[in-house]
C-alpha cells in the first residue's frame, strides 16, 4: 500500500512517462531538478509541487567572462621552498589545478599577499620579494639560506569547484566550465539579483526555489595532479576579496593577514583552535552573505515561491546554528542524508518552517552502474538515518541526481517504495513530534552551538583515520534516548551549566577545538566551574585527551574528574600503578566479553603490564569493545579508579567517583551499536540515573527504542540488514519481545 | 683451559674454601665484598688483590643518629588536594613512605617550602598557610574554591635507598636501618673524611677503595604503600638542602625555588626539555660533589690504595661524561652491565685508567632460587655486553652478591668459567683495542656528550613501553662496528656538525630533552646548520617524532630533510598522498618478507589505506620488522619520498634524497637483531657508503663482525643462545663461512 506526500523526485529531460510512473510508486508530492537536468513541461504537468534548483552564483559565463576580476577568491600558499642561496625563486602554481585557480595579479600584491620565512615565521619585507607574473613566479631576496619561504597570495577561483567535481565525475568532457562569481563586487551582485529577479518570471510553475546554494563554497581546492588537495566542509577560504578585507578592517579597526586565511597551511580548519580573527572573518563574512540570502529570500516569496537552502556546496556565511538565522525567513533547508550526524544537522536547524533530507545513493553513474547493487547503500542510508529522524523529525524526504539512472535498477525502486513509505508512516505515528528524551546530554567544545552536529568533522559525513573514534560519539547521541545541544567553553566560562544538562560530553585530541587548547591554561574559570558542577552531582564524560593541554604537571587538566591522565614523557619516572579492572559494571552490563580472553584475562591478572610489547591497541583484552585509534599512555592518577578495561598499560575505559558527581573516561567511541549502547549505560551512569535506564531499554544493541509518549506509542527499530530479535523492558517491569525483520521497525503502544 | 686475571669475585664471612675454589675456576685475580658482607682473613690470604666496598655516607649510624637534620634532602611535592572550601588542610606525607622519608620542620617552611594553586599556577603567599608538624599537615587559607593545591616540602631522607632495596629484597626483618648522610654539612663532612682516614688505616689489606658510591642517590623514593614511587637514575633531586640552596644563589645571583626541583611533578627528568635552572643546579652539585670525590681519590692514594667508583647508587654529582671528570683522578670505574648500552656507558668513560663490568645475574635470592637456572640470564647478559666490548673494551670483569649462593648452582658456575676465559681472550686477541668502527655516528639531543649512553633511560637498563622504542637505537649501535658519541643541539647551534660525522640520528618523543622542544621554535640556527650539513652531503636519520615542535604549520621542523611530518589534527583539510611504498631497497634487504604478506600487499595495493580501522600498530604489513610503539598519523610531505614501509595510513620507514645528503626516517626501533641490521644498513645508506658496507658484514643478522686491523684479526659473535650460521663477506668479494654453536665467538686472521 502506497501512501503518498513528503517526496521530493528528482526527474530531467525526455523522462516524463517514467517520472510519472515512479512519482506515484514512491508517493511523490515534489518534483526537482539536478545540476546540469531540467524539467520536461510534461513533468510540471504532473500537478506536482516543483522545485527548481537555482545557482545564484554560477552557470553565467556570458557575465563573468566579462569580470573576471569578480570571481571568488581565495588565498593560497605555496609549498614552502628552501633557500639555498639569498635568492629563492618560487612558483605560486606549482601545487595548484590552473583550471580552477589563477593568481589575482590585479590587486597590488604589496598590499595583499605575503612572503614569510617558516623557519622563523618572520614576515618578508615588500622590498625583499618581486612578482613575476608572466612567469608566475615570486622571487624572494635577501633570504636566509636553508630557511624555507613561502608565499600567501591571492587566487581567483575560475571553475565552480562543485560543477567541477561533478564535470569530472560524470565525464562532461569539453562542456564549457562553469566560473563561479562573488557577489561581494557591487557590479556582480546587481547581476545576481537581476537575474534572478527575471529568472523568477520565466519561471511561473516553480513553487520552491531550491538555493543550491548561495554564494560562498566551502574550501575546496584541487591539485595539479587534478586531485583534491584541500577539503573543509566549514572552510571560509574561498569568501576573500580585496574589497572585503578593506571593509572587514574599516568595521573591527584591524587588518587581517593572508596568514590569518593561509593559517600556517591549516586554512583555518575547524578542528584549530579558533582564533579571533578566524571568528571575526565568520561574523563579518556571514553578516555579508545573509543579508543578501535575506534578499533572494524576500524576493522568492514576493514571487509567490517557497526559499529552500540546500545545506551544503556554497552554504558558507549562512551559518544555520548561529545567532540570527531564523530572521532570514527562509522556509526550509534540504540536506544531503550521509548518516544520523548530518541527519540531526539538517533536522534540528531552528528557525525554519521544515527541513528535508536528501537522502543517498545520489543517482550518479559511480553508484548505477552494472553489477553494483544501490539498494545497499540505499537501506543503510535509511536505517542510519531512521534512528535520527525519530530523535529529531525531518519533515520531508527526497533523492537527487538522474532519475534515468536509478529506473534501471527495480530492486533499488522497490527499497526507495519501502522507505519512503516507512518515512510517512513514522510522520503518520508520531505527528512529527521527536520521541521522548530521558536525559539532556550537552556536547562542550570551542564552537559550542554554532557548530551543533559538525564536530569532529572534516569533510561531509566522512569519517576518516583521524576522526573516526570521536565523530562515533555524535553519531551514537544522533539516535539515541537523550535530548542533544552544544555547548562552548566560553558559555561553561560566562554562565556555567545550564540547570537541566545532565551529562557533559568533551574530548579531542590535544590543541584542538574539540580539547579546547590554551583555554585551560588562560582562564582556571573554566575548570573551577565544572569542577564545581561535577561535585555537585553533574557529570563528566571525558573521550580521547578531553581538557587537554601540559600545565602544571597535568596534561588533562581535569584529570581529577576523569581519574586518568596521559603520561606526556614528562613524568616518566614516577611510578604508575593501575588497580585492577573491573570487567562486570553497569557501564559495561551489555559487552559481550569472549570467555577465553575473560580466563586468559583472570589467569595473567587483571594488572595490565607496564613494559614493553610492540603496538598499541584500540581493542579491549576482553574483546567486545572497539575503542577506535589508541591513546597512548593513558594512566590512573589514583587507585581509587574504578578501571573498566585496560590493555597494554593504558586505559580505555574508566569510572570516577567525583563528590556527589562522577566522571567517565574513555579512550575513543568509533561507531557501533555496541559503542551506542556503551555510551548509553555511560551517560545513565555518570548522571546517576541506572535506576531510570531499564525501562525502555532493548536487551538487544542492535535494536533501539523510541517513546512517544503523547501519542501512545513506542517502536522498536532493528538498525542492520540481518534478522535480530530483542526484548523491551516496560515500566512495570515486564518485557515485550520483537522479531524483526532486516532493516525493520515494530510499533506497539504505550 | 682456565687463564687467569682481569676478573673480580665477591666473597663474604665463612666462605673461604669455596671461594679459593671458584676464584681458581674461574681466573679471579681480585676479590670483593658487597653490600652486608665481610672478607674473610683466609679469603685475604689467598693473594688476590683485594676490593673493600665502600660506602661514605651510611652505616654510621652512631654518627648521623645523633645529627638527624644532617641527613640528605628531598624536594617532595604532596598530593593534589582540591579545594572545596577556603580552607585546605594538606597532609604532607600521605603519598611518601614515612620510614624512609620525613618532613623537615627545621628549615623555616615560609622561606623553603612553597605551596602552589596547580589550577593557574600561583604561588600561594606564605602568609595563606602554616604548618602543624605535629599533624604533619599544611593548611591553606584564602583557597580558591575548585582549585588544587600542592605544597612542596623538605623531607630528610633517613632510610638509604639502597640499603633499603635490599633489606627488602633479602628479608633483612629488623636490621637496624642505615640512614644516610649529607656531606654538605660541615661537621658531617668532618666526620666522613675522618672516618675514611681511619678506615685507610684500619684496612691495610685493601688494594683498591671500591665506593659504593659517593654522597647523594639518585632519586628512588618510596610510597606509603612501601612500593617504588619515584625512580630516576638520573635524578638530583636528593642533594638538596638548605644551606646549600642559599650558597647556589650567591653563586649563581639567582635563588631556586622548591619548584625548580619538584618541577610539577616531573622531579627534573632527564627526559625533560632541560631548563636553567636544572642545568644549573647539576653544575652547582657536581663541583661541590667532585670536589670531594678528589679529596677520597687523593687521600686512597696516598694510603697506597687505588680508588675506583661504583657507577649506580651514589653516583650523583660525578657525571663521568661532563668536562673535568678525569681531573678527579680516579683509578677507575666499575657499573653494573645490564645490556650493550650500560655496558658502553662504562666502557667509554674518559679519564681513568680502567673500567670494570659487574655482569648480572646479582647473586641475590631472587635470583639464585631453586627452580630457576641463573646460567640463562649470565649467558644472555654475556651476549649483550660482548658485542659491546668488542667496540669498545673495559678491562675487567666480575660479579657481586653472595658467592654461597651462585656456589650452589653448577651450571651456572660452568658459564662464568667459561665466560670468564672468553674475557680474557678477547683481551688478549685485541690487545685491549676496540674493533675498527667503519662510520661516525652521532646522537643528537639537549643533553649531548654530558648524556652519553644515557638517553632514553629511566632506570637502568629498564626500558619500558614508553621508552623501549628509542631505547633500541642505543642498544644497536653499542655493538655495531661504527663509532659513536654525543652530541647537543647547542653544540651544533655553536659549533655546527664535526666534519668526521657521517651520520647524525636524532630523535624521542614531543616536548622531551631527545626531541628538543622548543629550541627549534627558538633557534633557527639548529634548523639552518642541520639543514646545511645534510644539503652538503650529512645525513640525518630521525626517529619517531625527530625535531618536532608545533611551529609554523610544521610539526617535524625537518620534515623536508626526512621527507615526512605528523598530522596534529591541525591540517586535517589537507589530503595526503602516500607513493607506492618500496618494498625492496638496500635498506632493508636484510628484513625477510613473508611471501603471504607481500602478496596481500601486492594485491590490496602499496597504497595504504587513510580511512579508518582499529588500532595503530608497530608492525610493518609485509612483516619482518617491529617499529614499537606506534607514531600515530606520520605522513610523506610530498610524492618524491621513498616509502619503504607504510601501514594504517602512516609512514614506518622512509628515505628521502636532500641535495648531496641524504634524510631516514623511522618510526621506531625496539632492540632486536633484526632492527640493528635495519639501522646498520640506514646508516651506510644515508651517508651513501652502500660499497662499503659488504666488506666484513654478516650474512646472518644474528652474527656480528668485529674486526681488528692492526691485530689481522675478525672475529664473528652469535648474538643468540641457538647455532647459527654465517657468511661474512671479505673485502675481494669472497665469502668466508662459519657454524657458530649457541653464544659463540670464532676468530679469523684478516
Amino acid at each position: 500500500m502506497t501512501t503518498t506526500g513528503r517526496f521530493t523526485l528528482p526527474s530531467e529531460e525526455n523522462f516524463a512517462e517514467k517520472t510519472k510512473e515512479l512519482a506515484e510508486l514512491w508517493g511523490a508530492d515534489a518534483i526537482r531538478n539536478s545540476d546540469g537536468t531540467h524539467l520536461d513541461d510534461a513533468v510540471l504537468a504532473l500537478g506536482k509541487k516543483v522545485y527548481s534548483a537555482y545557482f545564484p552564483t554560477r552557470a553565467h559565463n556570458e557575465w563573468i567572462t566579462l569580470h573576471m576580476d569578480e570571481t571568488p577568491q581565495v588565498y593560497l600558499l605555496t609549498r614552502r621552498v628552501l633557500a639555498e642561496t639569498g635568492t629563492v625563486p618560487i612558483a605560486l602554481m606549482e601545487t595548484f589545478y590552473d583550471e580552477q585557480l589563477t593568481p589575482n595579479y590585479d590587486a597590488d600584491p604589496a598590499r595583499y599577499w605575503e612572503v614569510v620565512d617558516r623557519t622563523t615565521g618572520a614576515v618578508v619585507p615588500t622590498t625583499d620579494w618581486s612578482v613575476d607574473a608572466s612567469a608566475g613566479v615570486v622571487t624572494v631576496i635577501n633570504a636566509t639560506p636553508m630557511h624555507e619561504y613561502t608565499v600567501s597570495f591571492l587566487a581567483y577561483i575560475i571553475w565552480d569547484p562543485v560543477e567541477m567535481y561533478n564535470h569530472l565525475t560524470n565525464d562532461w568532457g569539453d562542456k564549457e566550465h562553469e566560473i563561479p562569481f562573488d557577489i561581494y563586487h557591487p557590479a556582480t551582485r546587481e547581476f545576481v539579483f537581476d537575474t534572478f529577479a527575471k529568472w523568477l518570471e520565466d519561471n511561473p510553475a516553480t513553487d520552491v526555489v531550491r538555493f543550491t546554494t548561495f554564494f560562498y563554497q566551502f574550501t575546496l581546492l584541487f591539485d595539479q595532479r587534478h586531485r583534491e588537495k584541500i577539503v573543509d566542509w566549514f572552510g571560509c577560504s574561498c569568501t576573500v576579496s580585496p574589497a572585503a578585507l578593506d571593509d572587514f578592517e574599516r568595521t573591527y579597526g584591524y587588518r587581517l593577514r593572508p596568514e590569518d586565511f593561509v593559517d600556517e597551511g591549516c586554512y583555518d580548519s575547524a578542528w584549530r583552535v579558533p582564533r579571533k580573527a578566524q571568528r571575526d572573518w565568520i561574523d563579518f563574512l556571514s553578516g555579508f552573505a545573509r543579508e543578501n540570502v535575506k534578499r533572494l529570500v524576500d524576493m522568492s516569496h514576493a514571487a509567490g515561491k517557497e526559499a529552500m537552502m540546500f545545506l551544503g556546496d556554497q552554504w558558507i556565511g549562512t551559518e544555520p546554528y548561529k545567532d540570527g538565522f531564523a530572521d532570514l525567513g527562509l522556509d526550509a533547508v534540504v540536506g544531503s542524508i550521509g548518516d544520523g550526524t548530518t541527519t540531526r544537522m539538517i533536522a534540528d536547524i531552528p528557525g525554519v518552517r521544515y527541513t528535508e533530507g536528501r537522502f543517498l545513493p545520489y543517482f550518479f553513474p559511480d553508484t548505477f552502474h552494472e553489477g553494483n547493487d544501490p539498494s545497499i547503500e540505499a537501506w543503510d542510508n535509511w536505517r542510519k538515518a531512521r534512528r535520527a529522524i525519530l530523535r529529531s523529525p525531518i519533515e520531508r524526504m527526497g533523492y537527487g541526481g538522474y532519475l534515468s539512472l536509478a529506473a534501471k535498477f527495480p530492486k533499488f525502486v522497490d527499497a526507495v517504495t519501502h522507505i519512503a513509505d516507512e518515512f510517512r508512516d513514522i510522520h503518520e505515528r508520531t505527528g512529527g513530534e521527536a520521541a521522548e528524551g530521558e536525559l539532556t546530554v550537552a556536547i562542550l567544545n570551542s564552537w559550542g552551538h554554532m557548530r551543533s552536529w559538525m564536530a569532529y568533522t572534516v569533510a561531509h559525513a566522512l569519517p576518516n583515520k583521524q576522526t573516526y573514534s570521536y565523530y562515533g560519539i555524535l553519531e551514537a547521541l544522533s539516535g539515541m534516548r537523550v535530548d542533544v545541544r552544544f555547548i562552548s567553553f566560553d558559555d561553561v566560562i560566562a554562565d556555567g551549566v545550564d540547570d537541566d544538562i545532565d551529562v557533559i560530553i568533551t574530548g579531542g585530541p590535544v590543541d584542538t577545538a574539540y580539547s579546547g587548547g590554551d583555554i585551560w591554561a588562560k582562564d582556571p574559570t573554566l575548570a573551577e566551574r565544572l569542577r564545581a558542577w561535577v561535585r555537585a552531582g553533574g557529570a563528566l564524560v571525558g573521550v580521547g585527551e578531553p581538557t587537554s593541554q601540559w600545565f602544571q604537571g597535568r596534561f588533562f587538566q581535569l584529570a581529577d574528574v576523569f581519574g586518568v591522565d596521559e603520561e606526556r614523557f614528562q613524568t616518566l619516572s614516577v611510578d604508575k600503578y593501575f588497580p585492577p579492572v573491573t570487567p562486570d559494571h553497569f557501564i559495561t552490563a551489555d559487552v559481550p566479553v569472549d570467555p577465553a580472553a575473560r580466563e586468559a584475562w583472570e589467569r595473567d591478572g587483571y594488572r595490565t603490564p607496564l613494559s614493553g610489547c610492540g603496538g598499541g591497541q584500540g581493542r579491549s583484552p576482553l574483546g567486545g569493545i572497539d575503542f577506535g585509534e589508541a591513546i597512548p599512555n593513558t594512566f590512573p592518577v589514583d587507585e581509587r579508579v574504578t578501571l573498566l578495561r585496560a590493555d597494554h598499560g593504558q586505559v580505555q575505559l574508566a569510572a570516577n567517583e567525583y563528590g556527589a558527581g562522577r566522571g567517565v573516561y574513555v579512550s575513543g567511541l568509533p561507531y557501533s551499536a555496541a559503542n551506542a549502547r556503551l555510551l548509553e549505560r555511560i551517560l545513565f551512569w555518570a548522571s546517576r540515573n541506572e535506576d531510570r535506564y531499564a525501562a525502555y531499554s532493548s536487551t538487544n544493541p542492535e535494536c533501539e527504542v523510541a517513546r512517544f509518549p503523547e501519542r501512545h506509542w513506542y517502536c522498536v527499530v532493528n538498525n542492520t540488514d540481518r534478522p535480530q530479535s530483542t526484548d523491551v523492558t516496560l515500566p512495570d517491569g515486564a518485557a515485550e519481545h520483537f522479531d524483526l525483520a532486516p532493516s525493520a521497525i515494530a510499533w506497539r503502544a504505550c
